[in-house]
């Protein structure tokens, strides 16, 4: 069986064993079995325990053996003590793809890493494979699936995730919205490489969002995730930068740091977009979600406030990006709706042409954005708005979302400061424009876009 | 007359005549006057309009002349063309401060420009004192006061903005909540430093927050901002660092940029903490005004999360910090908390812990908390906790705020993910703890805070 195969057992499974699943139901109790009925997995579940021949009105196995059924994906839920009988259990039952769940292995002692090695050894042999262990397994929402204990919204978005943490798997923190996850945990066999080509191609994921702290086989790795990024791009966070960042890393999934710099390298030579923190890493896949990319450097501001614009301006060019010099024509256009004594350029600022030009504020961004939009010398747009009271006195979102849509290969990011409010949702769900409450973060968001697109014009 | 005395009648007026103000009222109408009254302003208030003789049930004056009283403070909101005329009026009528609000002078054309230099002649030749013009004027909420024509939430907190535009003055934005605001505008008569000399000698203001593009006299600049600092943390935003920021500054405040490096080299001199962004310069003012300042490098880590740990770990080493090494008293102390076979060290991963420990998760994170900072190894501690579902099922600010009281030199800052939601609040409420929801920019706070303390044991 190919590696794809085994990855589409572990994603997209007919029937899954719980294994060590626990009795005890009801908010708070982290039942894996109640998770999936409520989200309404449709395959068939088996649990196993062998305290109880029921649960949740499922019949429940003593044993993986005693099921009497095919079993593409078995979740091990149990102490680290039970965990090498219960892995060879299901080897010998055939059952594809295993996911352990039970921390202290590669992550913990001398004994830990002994039993992983043990692991890895019995399901090469039996022809399985194993997902972990130190991992909460995968989650599918496109079939209704998440074999977390942590109950999550199951969101069916284009957006595929590879991780080493809870923290980064769907679930109650959602820093990154997903419609599908595999946690490597410690990565004992099922590694980031296989992952990828799982992703590579799944019809249903156009992104994937990589959160990685160590990577064993590196040139696989480059070239996998070379192929994968020119298809669809990869975001990454890598941690383990630092000497005390490794250290913590060995104790939390057994990762060896490795140079930071050969990682950096082998991200850039496979136009894999590497984040800086947490924050970017969220940022890109927002944007990298719902953006065009963009097509040059040269960036239009439109802002509601005079300093605003100057930070923006500011942050464009630390990160690399030009503030478009505007076409003569375009400014000559734009003249009426400013005060006389304006020089006005790029940034445009609205807030004093809507107290001389008698627009509604409305009318101002409407305009601003469509002649802006319409120079060739702009590749695309920072909106800056400051949204006061419930929705503010102006229904901005109309002109903004008509401005994306007739200018569909420039992409617009708004930076919204102020009472965070309706705006805010009704641009993000337009899925049309991204959103930020960062100056700062939403120019570094266009200069990563541009980064991935010259990735791909290079490699044409 | 002292300057100082000219900038009590600016901030601490007995008695306010507000020209050109308007007789539309109610939501959305910009109202100063309306704005006043609600606020509970005690002191007199003059408007002046020519077109009526009483607005919301208070006498108005056709002109600044006809009003038979003296006058602290003038606020002129008219258009540029009838500024002169008034400023001219205001100083006939030795009104002590004049804040010009409209824009068009120093940040407009030649014409504009001149005018400005005539504002600043009258009021030099008649000892009168000039706020702007392109200013929002003041706020001191100490007396419920705001001359911004945008209606604020009156907070008596003891920060002191300085700022040369209205997306940092105290009205709906709230990037920086402040207690007193000074726009200065283009600054063309009262600046950045007669603004410092006011701040450092009042009582009710801690902490001092700037937002300047330009300072036109740098030497008695680094001269108060370096007295002051040693009183009192100054932090500061300077935009204009880019030739894109520098030109979009112009058409914004009149402001010429300078070469950024001697900005730089000037805050440093003087103690003053450069923010790189809005972000930072938000995060810094909250956490100036709560924590104490850091006596070390060395940062204890508690995470609920493995990998936030690590990353967590990483950004110390990104911003010159130390993960504590714990003494081995501690770590003897604590073993019985976590897993056998885990090598427990600095982060210490709270969940792994709540999961073999049998304690409640509160205990974990009160026991995590009390042994790290009583270890004289530590100098203070970033939390990391995920907030899951409404109060999450764990109530931990008890444990949290016991810590901060027991240890009041060791600064908390607590990383929160997930849901925001009440825990947030209460932590911040409670005025003891700073609140993230960013690991990058709760670790990189502790490091500015650090930089301050050196300043201080610099000049010690």
């Amino acid at each position: 069986m190919k590696d794809v195969e085994f990855m589409k057992a572990f994603m997209e499974p007919e029937s899954i064993a719980l294994v060590g699943v626990s009795r005890t139901t009801g908010e708070d109790s982290f039942n894996t079995l109640e998770n999936l009925l409520n989200y309404g997995y449709s395959g068939k579940i088996y649990p196993v325990n062998p305290g109880t021949d029921e649960i949740l009105g499922l019949r429940s196995y003593p044993s993986v053996k005693d099921i009497p059924h095919e079993i593409d994906l078995a979740v091990v839920s149990s102490p680290r003590s039970t965990v090498i009988d219960l892995v060879k259990e299901c080897a010998d039952k055939r059952v594809k793809g295993i996911v352990v769940v039970a921390q202290g292995f590669g992550d913990g002692d001398e004994e830990g890493i002994a039993l992983q090695a043990e692991m890895v050894r019995i399901v090469k042999e039996a022809g399985s494979r194993i997902m972990g262990p130190n991992s909460l397994g995968i989650a599918n929402f496109f079939c209704n699936l998440n074999t977390s204990f942590a109950r999550s919204k199951p969101d069916k978005l284009p957006v595929g995730i590879i991780c080493q943490s809870g923290l980064f798997f769907p679930g109650p923190p959602r820093l990154i919205l997903a419609g599908k996850a595999i946690d490597l945990g410690n990565a004992c066999d099922i590694d980031v490489s296989d992952a990828l080509e799982y992703y590579e191609t799944d019809p249903q994921i156009k992104l994937i969002v990589l959160y990685v702290e160590g990577i064993e086989k590196g040139r696989r790795f480059i070239e996998v995730a070379r192929r994968v990024s020119k298809k669809k791009p990869i975001l990454a966070l890598k941690s383990g930068r630092s000497v005390y960042g490794a250290k913590a890393m060995k104790s939390h999934t057994g990762s060896l740091a490795g140079k930071d710099e050969i990682y950096d390298a082998a991200f850039r030579q496979s136009g894999v977009i590497r984040a800086t923190d947490i924050d970017e890493l969220a940022d890109l896949s927002r944007a990298f979600s719902c953006l065009p990319l963009i097509k040059g450097r040269r960036i239009g501001i439109i802002s509601m406030t005079g300093a605003g614009g100057v930070i923006a301006a500011d942050t464009c060019q630390r990160y690399g990006l030009e503030v478009a010099k505007l076409s003569p024509e375009i400014l000559a256009e734009v003249r009426g709706l400013f005060p006389s004594w304006l020089d006005i350029s790029n940034p445009f600022d609205t807030w004093p042409a809507f107290q001389v030009s008698g627009y509604p504020y409305e009318e101002v961004v409407e305009r601003a954005f469509q002649l802006m939009l319409a120079d060739e010398a702009v590749d695309g747009v920072i909106f800056i708005h400051g949204v006061f009271g419930k929705e503010g006195s102006w229904d901005i979102v109309p002109p903004i979302l008509r401005a994306a849509d007739t200018f569909k290969d420039k992409p617009v990011l708004c930076w919204l400061y102020g009472t965070h409010d309706g705006i805010a949702t009704k641009l993000e769900e337009s899925g049309k424009v991204a959103v930020s409450l960062s100056c700062e973060r939403a120019v570094r968001t266009v200069s990563r876009l541009r980064e991935y697109a010259e990735f791909l014009e290079r490699d044409q």
